[in-house]
């Protein structure tokens, strides 16, 4: 099988994270942190995680790209998301916004739609947040997450079928898919492509992770396995990019 | 084998619980986050996990019911009980007080103490915690978990003797319980039914993981397999109530 | 084969946690709360991790060691730090310090410093935050883990050739690992030997849960089965020593 150029180029994201040059710092929810770091280090990403107001800008500025997931938000972690973009506009690196439950929570919204302004390469939403109707700046891909997942890139539009219903059962792959996509961003600067390619990373590897699981438990660290075995000619064959 | 009519209570729990109706906030530790989000998703309720005293009424109204677990509490989680308990009892929403480590710590002691003064449907202690002989109002069901788990509801008593020590040897295994316990709330008014409904659904859960596994770590991710494969004629069969 | 005298002291530190009696106090990051955890109780140690400032001190004083990890640092972990390193210092425990991150963070670095001057039983770095050159006190055993760990005592020194690279591919790994040396030192005096004996049960492990292994996600739960089962024994014949 062929694969077209898009895919080649989702799958030259994946090796150019299997080079080990790539850190992500990952400002996330207590629940979501063991995963999204797991998750990295599967891709051989090298993660961070502290969310610590006067030591945020110094760790965003030691890496390639941010993450910033607003689930399970307290104030501590509210005071370091303006030093942390601040840090990641200054140095030219990329950042995903992630306004976990941003439809259950008036405050969130209004803090999501604060941060959104300030124009991160990537919005992600699942469909429930995507009903929450925020406001992306041009320039901000979206993506949301679904059965076929959605990346939205003002005039480009593209889909990803790929992924296994076994994920939404597991607390956190949703974040931690926020954070490959982070990694991506920083290996192609084409936020609608790096957000391609992390979508189909993490769905291609859900797949392989279903088929030998027996549940959620066994899914969760099979999981991990597989982004951690994933190679590109893999990723290419089994992408289903529309 | 015909079940005994209160079993066949305890199976209806399940079975309602497999329907994906329910939502259970729970204000818990950092170290129980995961496995207590990923226990609620095995049983197709649906868990959110926001501690932010701001944030946290709005997430109780969402949900069908509330876990206050005061393991390695802080001050913002603290902030958060009152807010979380006043949006509970306006809607009408059952909550489970577990105080982690009661036993251990005096300030947490007058904390559990102010807070079973406000009624919640459960108290579940362990063994060790139900020796620091908090005073529970009347009306709140009492749980003390061990190698029998036993439900005193005043006049009813009721004892479970399904379980393995296994789930000893894993972290937070009793605090995600005390979540399940609060999702049978939601679907059973009887707290002495549905707290029994939530021992045998977890003890028989931990048995057959405990079947398979080498060990701790085998058993932890078994036991999120088995608590997503129940049904309730296993559970029925399985159960055993004294 | 004959295990020299100094394996055989490892070995009875393993053989001592297995009485099951010893208890750690673990002041430790959200990322890495359950695995330490976890990686406890599947050596017989019961854990404690609670933050909370008003509260450490009596935690800390029901404990029998104390591990102070910087990873995640926020605000209130900062204030639980003196009050719990108070506790340890007017109950005799040994305390460990694991400065995560000492090399990214300048305000880390300083903390750092301030912490080291107080005298920890040991000092835990890796390689990278080996070069943030941090100076301890006479007396503070020195730990550098990598593909050779070592154990520095001024005069004498050990290095243990245990381990497997998959442990660099989960988060948190090191960070339990410091655990385990607080519990080794609660029941070796000799803090050398007692870091030794943790490494050496820390690498085992290891090396058995990788050969069943197939990747990352796999060997995490397998490290915790592999510390669960291991016995002195095994760790006599397969540890390393240099």
């Amino acid at each position: 099988m062929t694969a077209s150029p898009p895919v080649r180029m989702l799958a030259d994201c994946l090796a150019r994270l299997r080079e080990g040059r790539v850190r992500v710092h990952a400002l996330t929810s207590p629940v979501a942190a063991e995963r999204t770091a797991n998750t990295l280090l599967a891709l051989n990403v090298r993660p961070s995680l502290t969310g610590n107001p006067p030591e945020v800008a110094g760790f965003v500025a030691a890496a390639d790209a941010l993450l910033v997931n607003l689930g399970m938000l307290d104030g501590t972690r509210e005071a370091a998301l303006t030093p942390a973009i601040d840090a990641a506009g200054a140095a030219g690196r990329p950042w995903v916004l992630d306004p976990v439950f941003v439809d259950v929570s008036g405050p969130r919204r209004t803090l999501a739609a604060t941060l959104l302004a300030r124009g991160p390469a990537v919005l992600k939403l699942n469909g429930a947040e995507a009903a929450a109707r925020l406001t992306a700046p041009a320039g901000t891909v979206i993506v949301t997450t679904g059965a076929i997942d959605r990346v939205d890139a003002g005039s480009r539009r593209l889909a990803i079928a790929n992924g296994h219903p076994l994920a939404s059962r597991v607390t956190a792959a949703g974040c931690a898919l926020g954070a490959v996509i982070a990694a991506t961003c920083a290996v192609e600067r084409d936020a609608a492509v790096a957000s391609a390619a992390a979508l189909a990373i993490y769905g291609v590897a859900a797949e392989i992770a279903a088929d030998a699981s027996d549940g959620p438990g066994s899914f969760g660290w099979r999981l991990i396995d597989a982004l951690a075995a994933l190679d590109p000619d893999t990723l290419m064959t089994r992408t289903r990019l529309q």
